[in-house]
């Protein structure tokens, strides 16, 4: 009858609310072993003290990029801020996949202050490394393009899209992220999370 | 018919939870630059070795305090504790609002070890105050009472209060809660989330 | 009618999700003062590097240890590994109770990497330590079985069990779960979360 339909459906949206929002398996994901190993210029705001920058190197990562990898909880601020409206991020995966979709989020409408810093125009390029530490592998021309997508502010705050894989790739643990454009701000873009899913190439004869 | 409005309610109300629990803009949230800048003597309990006193000078912040201004994800000890069954704490907003509400947030019935240290009688004040760091503007006499409010213990964890902004008051960046009783408990009151909603004065235009 | 019996049980399905996904009272957890007193070989993998080894004397706890006592928040990784598919974990309570109930938690199917190593067969057993500090006091021989355990693959990821307690025992401030066997790792076995629920002896009389 109705009313166990109506429990049946609220039990499952509630679990997948409780499986990471998603319930779906993010091989970016910090506490899985995804890092940020590269990225544009961060944006340092002195309002929010936690934005400090650290490290100057040519290959330093700030210590708010991991952020970007991990959960906000419905909390404007949980985000890694790059300067301008457009950037890059690359992320090494927990393994190697074959990707399937990414996802995109940002702060939800109702509790954000401003969403002018939310990303719009994104591509989403993957390649294969080898050796985890060999930077001569982290040559741009190796990347394939895996997606263009765009975040729109008045869809839900999880954008999910699927990728249709190109014939030349096969598995990828690097996942670069790079935005032209985004909703207005002319100072910075906010990426709140960024999600990889996909398969792992033995999966199916491991389980 | 009666199933896609089951589904729509339920994607709503999940939506809500999603989004820090009520869907609010909050301008007291840490992550989104509000802080404690003064309060009464902080409760140290020897049990839980989490709240231990840090720095005891005249305008010392406990090391406790901002987690009044951070979600508690349903998790008891997720508070700052205050000495006794009446004190006050300070805080500066994110940005000057125009303030609409306030909402004051306990751990739930169903999780609690003891719910006698919840604050009841409360007042809610708020300024304006130009420079950030002036010592002589934090006299309390330049506060304006916008709100009594009791919080009560039957009703939901997390209650919101709707302000009657005096017409003797423009914006605010200041708010003080004062609470001269809580539900029992002779040694301390916890304040596990204080929450302040408004509006940005230029937020129509600068939008 | 139906829409308002709807719209009930998803606030009363959010609330109880909000309110530490049980919306029962958790007599383990590190934020109330539960916490971890002995355990066996913890398992360290080189591959996320916040399972890093933290002391090695004979009484040393594992830094990860408390995440076993904390929320996970639909994210694999927030769990205590130990080595092999057998081994156990010693708790203090926050305070002495009659033990009616434990839940054990591994991460959901739908976010998982792998779940070879959420464990299996376990026993619970708790006793009563006086003295806080007393290392005479914790002989496996005072330790009274409270429950034989099952952790179902295929049911929710968190899973209670109802305990009938013995005569023989009246209130516990210290549980041990062992397991015995797990789903299949031979490496590791990782404890999600386990709590402890129950009365408080003079709860009826303080409350
Ligand atoms: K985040
Ligand atoms: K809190
Ligand atoms: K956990």
């Amino acid at each position: 009858d109705i009313t166990s339909y109506a429990k049946e459906v609220i039990i499952k949206e509630i679990e997948k609310h409780a499986a990471d929002g998603l319930g779906r398996v993010d091989y970016a994901l910090a506490a899985g072993g995804g890092r940020v190993t590269k990225h544009s210029e961060p944006f340092v705001s002195q309002k929010i003290n936690t934005w400090l920058p650290k490290g100057k190197g040519r290959n330093s990562i700030h210590s708010n990029a991991q952020k970007m990898l991990e959960p906000s909880f419905g909390q404007p601020g949980q985000c890694f801020a790059l300067q301008g409206s457009n950037g890059f991020i690359e992320i090494r995966l927990r393994s190697a996949i074959i990707p399937e979709a990414v996802t995109l989020e940002h702060v939800a409408k109702s509790v954000a202050y401003d969403r002018s810093s939310a990303p719009k125009d994104c591509r989403v390029y993957g390649r294969f490394e080898g050796s985890e530490f060999d930077p001569s592998s982290s040559d741009e021309e190796n990347m394939v393009l895996l997606k263009e997508i765009r975040y729109d502010l008045e869809s839900n705050n999880a954008q999910t899209f699927s990728i249709d894989l190109p014939i030349s790739l096969e598995v990828v643990n690097i996942v670069r992220l790079e935005f032209s454009s985004n909703h207005g701000s002319p100072s910075h873009t906010c990426i709140y999370r960024f999600r990889v899913h996909g398969l792992e190439p033995g999966s199916i004869t491991e389980n």
